[in-house]
């Protein structure tokens, strides 16, 4: 399978990355590679002596190693940085979805929506009214823009997004397939005979150089709007509850749900499934591992962990002691009966 | 940006909303706004104290308050119930998608589809075989209402909704863009070599007014229907397995798993995240608090929490103890010298 | 409402499995149904003495048994083994999805691409550049197979599936709706002021016989590919990381999250709403139950359970401490007391 445009020599390459070629400078190197590859064109970075050793015993080609590295037993390109070379390198591979320009003639546009004449939009979107789409957008096929939408200047939509109403998305911005914004917030008041729905009429706002993950739904505000900051990255399957507001910089990963109301820092740190309980307020800086539940707000920078929210190291301890417990139990029962005895014996 | 279609003044506004206007009754209002909202036209609502302080401190025009309420420093509207009245506001308020009258000439309808004359049908739509759209219904774009389907009346399909087959959706539901129903149940049997699929032929049945969140999937049944019940609603990405039942008026927040073949009561509430093992039964007016595990039967009313659940309080208790479990441990330790002390001493 | 195209009659039935009809012979059968099914024509099975009770309780019309089953209330089919005539009966009963032949007029193909003539292609998908579609593959309406893709012989793609970028679908896989394939690895290096994104330029590949549930997401590899061995099962709503492989013929459960840079085993079981954390080993045979969260390898076949994962029954059994919490308390309080008097007594 034709894997990638870029095809190098091992002296090729050393010399794009800035490095020295040990070993046949003629070598094809055809792109990247983990360092447990199997492709003889590809090409790892090992930073330390496990990734060297898994390298030399794998099938890649060649490995990028620092200019201080052991040698060994394959060709190499040395360099500064093998970390950053190969971020280099793996930036001169890229090679994103392709999109027509202009707009496909599929494409059904409101006549009161404004297309940017740079932008593509694919076959089978829909753009309502009064959406904007700016510069250089790329909205691929079977997207939605719903009314009074605006997509930001360079900013990717993946085939199947869905922007509701109201959903305004900053510059630079991707989304992944199936991400959901804008949908109604979760909101119902039991009148005694049936659940009423709260209308949800409000919108949701991200910054610039967001990142939204495949699935992931971001609901509209009651009023007002749910927004995310700039560069804050969500991964999959993510659910951000109605009128929550999140900082600048965090990253959060996958399957974890932001209830209502919340306000989450910047530059946070948030694990897979964790949960957060509607209306918290979480502070800047805040780490939060996989899986930690937070029911109450957290103020202080530092990691957390468990559920309920703890710092970390006094979680762990307690997720260690459980482990203990059975041993725990042994003790006080050989107290018990130490104790009986020193009493002057049970029955 | 031009949000909502509903302008107001203060005396207009209260008089809509059979309240006092306290202030300037020429205020333009433009909508309802969240307490903490920076809209100089929005009014919020403060039922309490707290909602009071941080509107007066907020750059919302005006506020909904009770007619009890103390007097504040903005702009207010005085009513029975405040909370009500807000609700009443976002009613007015409420500006859904929209989508032409008819079936747009993209859509793909098989000819022994049945679509009643009022209902609307997106661009790309696609309808299969003896498939039912009832009075009023909508079915937005990329919306796929497979074979024997039926949406029943006023009921709304968001862009990129997915029927499988025998599907029945009653009257009046929303189901958000990305909800999957009749998807495959997951069942195998390994017979020794491999994954033998189970092939699941049954189908899904939502009862009326029940709303599905965005990414949800409801798997159809092996044999026979996997059914939610009347005014039941669920959040986003939700998972339900094949044969389950769900009963009426219950309500379950995001990311939660209720596997195969369990039977969920009326007037449930559950939290996020929450499991549910297959098989399980539980009871009407139970109460799952968020990341709560079931995996027994439950048929006393009550709130449960924890995994696996048990009575709430009980739950608490013990997860407020396993915080103490290294004090504890000293405890324990503390004793052990105490008794090897009385006991003549250790070596 | 008509359900299944099959039809028999309580002696045909008993005729096609192979058993023998217990009751009038032309008592008309629909097909399956659930033991508590409420279908007159329905039939269900029942392989132990509560099924039988269930199922003599209910509406179905007739039951399949075993041979040397108690003579019960109702018509019934003798069978050596009710539940492989079950399956048998649900195969002969099972009515897919029906796409027309060929390649839909609305359908954007890339003159590039491969489509086999025994494939069919619905209504407004979309094939890239270069993407290769098998023999009797069936991608069904709104799906996106993106540049150079391969979609395997047999396979099917439900409504809305994406596949990114060099993905790669063996023979006779089934990916169920809002599936998606080959997204972006979660991946970014905070440099002190923003999050760099990393280039995800790898591709993903499944085995054959497959099975992706709604929903769920596969991310591409950072470089090279994320795998999925022969006959794995993947549930609905489940996130795989980029990097990943797992093995065959495992089996995994709804809302489960895999982290990146992981090894999963063969014959797994993983249960739902587990997590595993990034660079995991996993050995063959091993079973994770539900709601498990593995941070650490593991190597020996066998079940394990909790936070972080330990051998079942342990874990089970600090589960089951952990409830006696309040208990241990007080004995460690009235150990205290006894001390105390021992040693003296008063404060």
């Amino acid at each position: 399978m034709e894997k990638g445009t870029a095809t190098w020599t091992l002296g090729l390459l050393a010399e794009a990355l800035g490095g020295e070629a040990i070993g046949p400078i003629d070598l094809p190197i055809r792109g990247p590679a983990p360092a447990d590859g199997d492709d003889p064109e590809g090409v790892a970075f090992a930073e330390n002596e496990r990734f060297l050793q898994v390298a030399e015993g794998s099938g890649v080609g060649a490995v990028i190693v620092s200019r201080e590295c052991r040698s060994i037993a394959k060709p190499a390109i040395r360099v500064d940085n093998p970390r950053a070379a190969f971020g280099m390198l793996l930036a001169l591979s890229a090679r994103p979805l392709t999109l027509d320009a202009g707009v496909n003639a599929t494409a059904v546009i409101d006549p009161t929506a404004e297309i940017d004449a740079s932008a593509k939009v694919g076959p089978f979107v829909v753009v309502g009214r009064h959406a904007r789409v700016g510069a250089r957008a790329q909205i691929f096929p079977h997207s939605y823009v719903g009314e009074n939408c605006a997509v930001g200047a360079g900013t990717i939509l993946y085939p199947g997004v869905v922007l509701y109403r109201d959903v305004t998305v900053g510059d630079r911005c991707i989304l992944h397939s199936g991400a959901v914004l804008g949908a109604d917030g979760f909101g119902f008041a039991w009148d005694g005979n049936r659940q009423v729905k709260i209308p949800q009429v409000g919108g949701v706002r991200l910054g610039s150089d967001v990142e939204v993950g495949a699935g992931t739904a971001i609901d509209c505000a009651t009023a007002g709007e749910t927004t995310v900051g700039d560069d804050t990255k969500l991964d999959n399957l993510i659910q951000v509850g109605h009128n929550t507001h999140i900082g600048s910089h965090t990253v959060i990963a996958g399957l974890t749900g932001i209830s209502g109301s919340c306000r989450l820092g910047d530059r946070m740190t948030v694990g897979g499934q964790v949960a957060v309980s509607d209306h918290m307020s979480i502070g800047d800086d805040v780490v939060l591992a996989g899986r930690t539940a937070v029911i109450q707000d957290i103020a202080v920078p530092g990691a957390y962990f468990g559920m309920p929210a703890r710092p970390l190291m006094e979680a762990m301890r307690s997720i260690a002691l459980a482990a203990k417990l059975p041993e725990l139990l042994s003790r006080v029962r050989a107290l018990e009966n130490r104790v009986r005895e020193l009493e002057g014996g049970g029955e």
